[in-house]
């Protein structure tokens, strides 16, 4: 068997590269050939982890087909989030810690998910399984995503194993964990330069519901200013995807990550379905998300929950 | 959280048996309330295995909703090989070393599973991962669930792993690997006793392909002339189930233990199928399989490979 290309979802943010440059080095430690790729751009917090620990962005692909037979999936196995040629390649292990849903295969494979706060700390105990020494900078990225997925350990996919893990991974990479969490959190809230288009579909994840089209974006932010601020073209741009993709509801979060708290916009014809979801009224295609961080625990779960009852 | 019920596939075998019980166990080690119960009647080869190491059956149970909450798949991950109200429980943990198929989730969950010849393989690696000891009876139950499986490590499903674990195993057992494998096979291929029905579901598991329904079953024995005396019996009751369940395909396998080599029957409208998918032609409904003992690596990869090309 040849080589393997490891990678994570599209729209990646930093457990999405980092796991999947781990999980590369992982391999080739036990004598697999493989290389991470990415299926889009850093986000400026991604940027600002691989930069800090000196590491190469890795490479973008849109296909991987033409290049290999097998592939290894990190941080995500639904299809729709995947790379489009996904058909074509077989999965021949996944790690990550998400539901599972619309993924088959026709023949056995390496999965390993748990219901913890990032891919990377699911990551971290196959190496501590397999006695596996973790490089500086590798830790530096597996803890950078562990902030990130947790907003620096305070999200309610957070648990007790992810805490002793990145005071861990911190020891490793040499940072002090809280002034560190603090500069790479704060490095992905800046959207001043960023098009509606980048701040909607930076971090966005598709998902289908009662085979109807959803997506969900979600943008890091220090106070809600910036956005309201921008709030009618944000809402153009959205109601221009939902036309030209047929999405269902497209819910744009957005998360202040020092407050722990979030504001939704909302467009597409199911709109009222993120009222029921949340128990919270629409106001001007707003909504307010009181303690909601986590998308995965907190958003999808309710939504879905919302589409299936209809 | 409540008590959790563990099982395996329906129809179960040696490896849905034990697997199960021995995840009981480890979880009850890990601080959970769990109990170990099947979804069928024990064959002869698992009575032996229960009997020999004075371990009691599972109970059987044909829904658990109606008693708990959360539940733990072993050996299995396909709902139409699982607990008919699988759908109104909450699947928190999967251990399995089959294809992942139609295996939906709304939420993130515990998923292990690996490419090799059993799920008490991967079981006994999870036990050896937080140090869990492995009790005489549990370790005898999960040799035999391996022995099962691999046909005393001759499938090709068979990895180095499992070799070294049946090994592990046997010694924790005290038992002599071959001697007691000879005599845990053989002990499954007494069909005299048994009925059509018997013989032809014992085993047998439901398969979507392409969207059609397949069945296929599969019966250790030791030569063919007990299946050849009965095969119009054998036939005519496998026609009736298809019939009555609307089967495309229903293939039923008889797999030499000593030989390792297999001759199938086959009913249904897309009986041709079978001839593609092995590349043998059909006499009398009859097929020679050289060599096949692995449902999941030799029957339903080419089987797929025919119904989807079709």
């Amino acid at each position: 068997m040849g080589k393997k290309l490891v990678f994570g979802h599209k729209n990646p943010d930093t457990d999405a590269l980092s796991a999947a440059v781990a999980m590369a080095y992982y391999l080739e430690r036990i004598g697999e050939e493989a290389e991470a790729v990415a299926l889009g751009k850093a986000n400026d917090e991604s940027k600002f982890a691989f930069d800090y620990f000196k590491v190469s962005l890795p490479r973008i692909v849109s296909s991987v087909a033409d290049e290999v037979e097998e592939v290894v999936l990190v941080d995500h196995n639904e299809p729709i989030q995947s790379v489009d040629d996904l058909d074509q390649v077989t999965v021949i292990q996944v790690v990550d810690h998400h539901r599972i849903f619309g993924f088959n295969t026709g023949q056995p494979l390496y999965y390993r998910a748990e219901p913890i706060g990032s891919t990377s700390s699911v990551l971290y105990k196959m190496f501590q399984e397999k006695d596996i020494d973790i490089p500086q900078a590798i830790a530096g990225l597996m803890l950078s995503a562990i902030i990130s997925d947790t907003l620096l350990l305070k999200s309610p996919t957070c648990t007790k194993e992810d805490i002793d893990i990145a005071n861990e991974l911190a020891k490793i990479a040499e940072v002090n964990l809280n002034e560190y969490g603090l500069e790479l959190l704060k490095a992905g809230t800046n959207i001043a330069s960023q098009s509606e288009d980048q701040i909607l579909n930076g971090d966005a994840k598709n998902f289908e519901m009662d085979d109807q089209k959803i997506r969900v974006g979600q943008v890091n932010i220090i106070g809600f200013d910036e956005i309201l601020d921008r709030k009618a073209a944000l809402l153009a741009e959205m109601e221009k995807a939902v036309a030209q993709d047929d999405l269902s509801l497209f819910l744009f979060v957005a998360t202040d990550v020092l407050d722990s708290n979030s504001i939704g916009l909302v467009a597409g014809n199911k709109a009222s379905l993120a009222e029921k979801a949340f128990k919270q009224s629409l106001k001007e295609q707003q909504i307010d998300l009181p303690g909601v961080v986590s998308r995965k625990k907190q958003i999808i779960p309710p939504l879905t929950e919302a589409f299936t009852e209809e």
